[in-house]
């Protein structure tokens, strides 16, 4: 108990000293930080009208395109097409059937040439079968060993660092930080913790079913190939709901998918964030919205507009993207 | 931030205070009381073997029949016999239709006598076809109305006093506490954060679909006639596996209903807890096990026995139950 208080005591030091410094370094002092400090700073005065009390401080974060990046494709794709590669030997008929057949000969396009239907395929042949204390050493390893085909960077090194910034200063002012994704939950909860300091118990995402299996002695929790919630677009407000039960006071995304949870994070009483990051820098990161195959920034953009969210225009926005850019 | 960090100096010293005191005052010194303190002082005392890091301090409990009665049936069914009776006038049909007709005629035997499908007719008819606000409201109301046909006291006070105290140390040693619940879910988060003190994103239960719905101009979650997950048995490490994404390292429940949650817990690494309530008590509660259409204790009081789990003898190991009782 001792060691829990020194803790806590430790805690409100740097809590102290960080909100004395500039939260936001990576920022430029354009809009959106403008934006962001004021909101924050409207929810935890005391003494504002729009002043939020800490338990009901809630904010939500998509995790694809907007905590990290997402090209050429999503990462958890590029994760399945390593799998693909790593099983195939236990799988002769993958030579010739699709979608596997096209991604061993690295005809990716041709591989999800099937849409929706290839994508399930391909999920469940390397995201089911096995437990989930498996699964998520599978996806520990492959962290840690993968590489970006661009950067050649980790993948969780491919993070934004002014959003990494922007969760600390958050947390720091009371908030409970979430990440809302269409990302597959227990793909994400293995690095998440680690690289954004946000426990397994605030991640929701996408899932498929499982099943609690005592035939092997002790109890395990198999995962089974059958889809049980896509958290994206519609489900976004619909997981919110079903797992945190408040309405969220500050939302951000990035794409189309996210524009539900937006909506559904602005429309409740008093001060509200919605935050777009627009991918606009080709040169640093990637330059893509409304005709992107991935994170389609489109009719969100339209609604941020006429709805006066904040639109982060990353090429002016963002003095840094990447945690590893010499500046 | 200086009100918070205020408040959360004060919260220390209120923890520094509630540690020097028995933290468990309605408990009689019985092995149960003896047992939770001494795995209490394994994980949290860093010179210990089995010490927990803070962030995996993970406890999960049962709500019916664990931290409020559940007797003469489950308070939510109550609940929905309440509704059918509100929404009567509006439904002329009920009183010639299956389960309504019986409910109506206070004949809940006959109502209930066709089993699982007249209990989700009576679930879906009470507890869809609205907004989650809207049913909120309900709820709220419900409870601050409602008095148990026993002992007239609103439904909240038929908490137990020993679990309200255990709840509380658990969290002053750093335990994060979560319900996991075969209630459901928006029924249980209104009323359980100011009784339990247990935020609405810890509270994990059954639930019904929703839908993402934008027709009356602003944004509102929907709920649908059809159930979505049953949080009981089997279904509960899953549930705790989706939404919290790590193994409890204490669980506590009073029913079948808890064994696999118990299994699951007991079974990780490192020092476990997993803690029965056994209604023994025919005079200041029920008496109630094997036998009990609710809440019935069977095969976890075998599993309980057989694997050494902490059994609380509700008669000999609680000084007081309710908070209400004079002692």
């Amino acid at each position: 108990m001792k060691v829990f208080m020194k803790s806590l005591f430790a805690l409100l030091l740097i809590l102290n000293a960080a909100m004395a410094a500039d939260p936001l370094p990576s920022w430029n002092d354009t809009a959106p930080k403008k934006n962001i400090i004021a909101f924050v700073d409207r929810v935890v005065k005391e003494s504002s009208p729009d002043f939020v009390p800490v338990a009901e401080r809630i904010a939500t974060f998509d995790n694809d395109g907007t905590l990290w990046a997402e090209q050429p494709m999503y990462f958890q794709g590029l994760f399945a097409i390593d799998r693909v590669k790593v099983l195939a030997p236990q799988q002769p008929e993958w030579k010739t059937k699709e979608p596997f057949a096209s991604i061993l000969t690295g005809n990716y396009a041709a591989a999800f040439a099937g849409g929706e239907r290839s994508i399930m395929e391909l999920v469940m042949a390397t995201h089911a079968g096995m437990s989930t204390e498996e699964f998520e050493q599978i996806v520990r390893d492959w962290v840690a060993a993968a590489r970006h085909p661009k950067t050649e960077r980790a993948y969780t090194e491919m993070v934004y660092k002014p959003m990494l910034e922007l969760l600390g200063y958050l947390r720091a002012s009371g908030f409970k930080t979430f990440i809302v994704s269409g990302g597959g939950v227990e793909f994400m909860r293995p690095w998440i913790e680690e690289v954004y300091g946000i426990p397994p118990e605030q991640v929701i995402g996408s899932s498929i079913k499982t099943k609690f299996d005592l035939t092997h002695g002790k109890p395990a929790i198999i995962r089974l190939p059958e889809l049980n919630f896509i958290d994206d677009k519609a489900g976004k407000p619909l997981a919110i709901n079903l797992h945190i039960g408040r309405r969220p006071i500050a939302a951000f995304g990035n794409s189309d998918g996210d524009l539900q949870m937006l909506q559904w994070a602005t429309t409740g009483k008093g001060a509200r964030l919605a935050l777009i990051v627009h991918h606009t820098d080709g040169v640093r990161e990637w330059a893509y919205d409304r005709n992107s195959l991935v994170g389609r920034l489109d009719k969100a953009l339209d609604e941020a507009k006429a709805r006066n969210w904040t639109i982060v225009d990353m090429k002016n926005d963002w003095k840094t993207i990447f945690p590893f850019e010499r500046n």
